[in-house]
């Protein structure tokens, strides 16, 4: 199955395509970029053709999306607020599932715990995708571990489940 | 000129057309609600595909939206902003022009200063519609105080650009 995971940011949003297995594959990963001097909503709509243009050239069954960070400065929350509304939107109207991680869940299922450092989630995305580096740039890497965070907990979901029957 | 104004939210998102001239007309006005209980994802496609609707029905050429909050508690801001970044996407994709206005601008524009309470901004947007009262509920009353703070503006640009001549 492939995963879309999403970092997302108005001037600049993390994607990539994830398959599941061990190792699990980096289908696909970069970052959409929209120009800081042109209007929000052309921004936004940029960002939204974008991701839809991924999501049809690779076909992700579920998504993934990084949560708000809600300890940024107030200018760069509004814009992420906005881009991951049009992220999630994307996937929604797409008819992919939508799951949120936020980013302590994201670390902790990725590097083991919820502190872990840029670079130590760098290594372990590298590590789990079977690479001898993380992709770049660095929001790239991100939305690579948000989409190996949902695999992985869709993963324990259905062990939970099966041990439950 | 039919002007769109949006006061967004993911429970609640007012919305209201109104019609530029003395008085200036409300074409129509009201709410469009998600349900609490249902995923982000659903949420934020419903309310999409009605703000189309809205565009579809009455054609406005441009569109006017309340910013987000940013002194409201955190999980209210994530719902606001999302909400926010999907009705600028849906106004801009359906072509309009997309203009924001914080909250105190808007009370500035419709009740003379920018920390008017709530009875006073709805007092003087069913005057300035030519209402014996304000379109209820609230967030439709907010909505067209950003519609009309829109007009206003483009009003006061033009005839600056006049004299400018």
């Amino acid at each position: 199955m492939f995963v879309l995971g999403i970092d997302p940011g108005l001037s600049v949003t993390g994607y990539a395509v994830v398959e599941g297995g061990d190792p699990m594959r980096a289908v696909s990963a970069g970052v959409i970029r929209t120009d800081p001097s042109a209007p929000v909503a052309d921004r936004l709509a940029e960002l939204f053709a974008d991701i839809e243009g991924v999501i049809a050239e690779h076909g992700p069954a579920e998504a993934a999306i990084e949560e708000v960070f809600v300890n940024q400065n107030r200018q760069t929350a509004a814009g992420v607020g906005r881009a991951s509304g049009v992220a999630i939107l994307a996937a929604a109207r797409a008819g992919l599932g939508v799951a949120e991680y936020t980013p302590s869940a994201v670390k902790l299922a990725v590097a083991g715990y919820g502190d872990a450092d840029k670079a130590q989630v760098q290594a372990m995305v590298a590590r789990r995708l079977g690479l001898s580096a993380a992709p770049s740039p660095a929001d790239a890497a991100d939305a690579c571990a948000v989409a190996i965070c949902h695999i992985q907990s869709a993963g324990i979901r259905r062990a939970v489940e099966a041990a439950g029957r």
